[in-house]
């Protein structure tokens, strides 16, 4: 879990996490709601999977906006399967809603 | 805004709010999410259009289920237009979502 | 864990867990908060606690207050210990803020 | 209240508001709260205050930290009133819990 992916593997990570970027030694994607308390509602959500994972993102709003960015703290804040694993349990939640993926 | 509705008042408001119950001088209606996180996302979400609306139902949730009724105290505990728009809001936040309504 | 306790352990256990109150088979307290989004607040982060002990409550919220009723479904809808150490979680939370318990 | 302070008139009102700094035409406060399901939850309850105000910062959480960035869109990204005032009700808000001002 705690060993740096390389770029070839972060990039096919990526591939089933549409939007989802890398960069910076991180992944990460915005997501655009519908509004400010739908993105509230958003990340009073997806927090129980951080929690469950005890894996947690830089995360940012503005307005009806989220953005959010992972990377692994234990190792050399690199990207990591437990970043990849946590980006797509927050795309299941988000699928559920309606959103723009934004860049 | 402060008047009772009569009973056919509220079976014509309730015509157009699918799975919402009058009874008890109420109208509620029971949401079943797929998971806990997500029906405490939606009381998050929710919120605010209680807030806005400055009314606020009875609230309960056990695990993935949210249950809300509403009436109005001003107008001696009875079901008004105020119950029936905020009820409209909060179904379409619902509806964004999976639920299931339950009775 | 799953085991019910009896009246006196119930009542040595409220001891330590001052205006939550046994009944109805489940133990119980009412917090008075400051305001509506103090309360919604609350819940938010008191929802972490019950999903890290996989045992949730019976919540319920009218404007400022939040009632939370526990009782344990495995143990025949009886309070246990679960209940007992998931109050003392709640109300180490709630002591961090303003609030009056009511009855 | 879209009128842009000068830099006296910010300094003036950050005197009121310990902790926060001003910078980059915004003014901005790290909170370090005890946990995240702690700072989810003031995030859930701030959120509402911003909503009322109708004005919206740049929020960003990292584990049990929350920053929160003001400044006004409409007054050309510059720091006004509207910030101030929205700074003082987080600040209260805040108040109520445990937490460490960070820099």
């Amino acid at each position: 879990m705690g060993t740096a992916l390389n770029e070839f593997q972060i990039k096919e990570a990526l591939a089933k996490l549409p939007g989802w970027a890398s960069g910076d030694d991180s992944i990460s994607k915005t997501f655009r709601f519908t509004s400010f308390p739908e993105a509230i509602g958003f990340i009073a959500e997806m927090a129980f999977a951080c929690e469950k994972a005890n894996h947690h993102p830089e995360l940012s709003n503005v307005y009806s906006t989220v953005t959010i960015r992972l990377c692994t703290h234990d190792a050399g804040n690199k990207v990591t399967l437990k970043d990849v694993d946590l980006a797509g349990e927050i795309e299941k939640l988000a699928k559920k809603r309606d959103y723009q993926a934004t860049i």
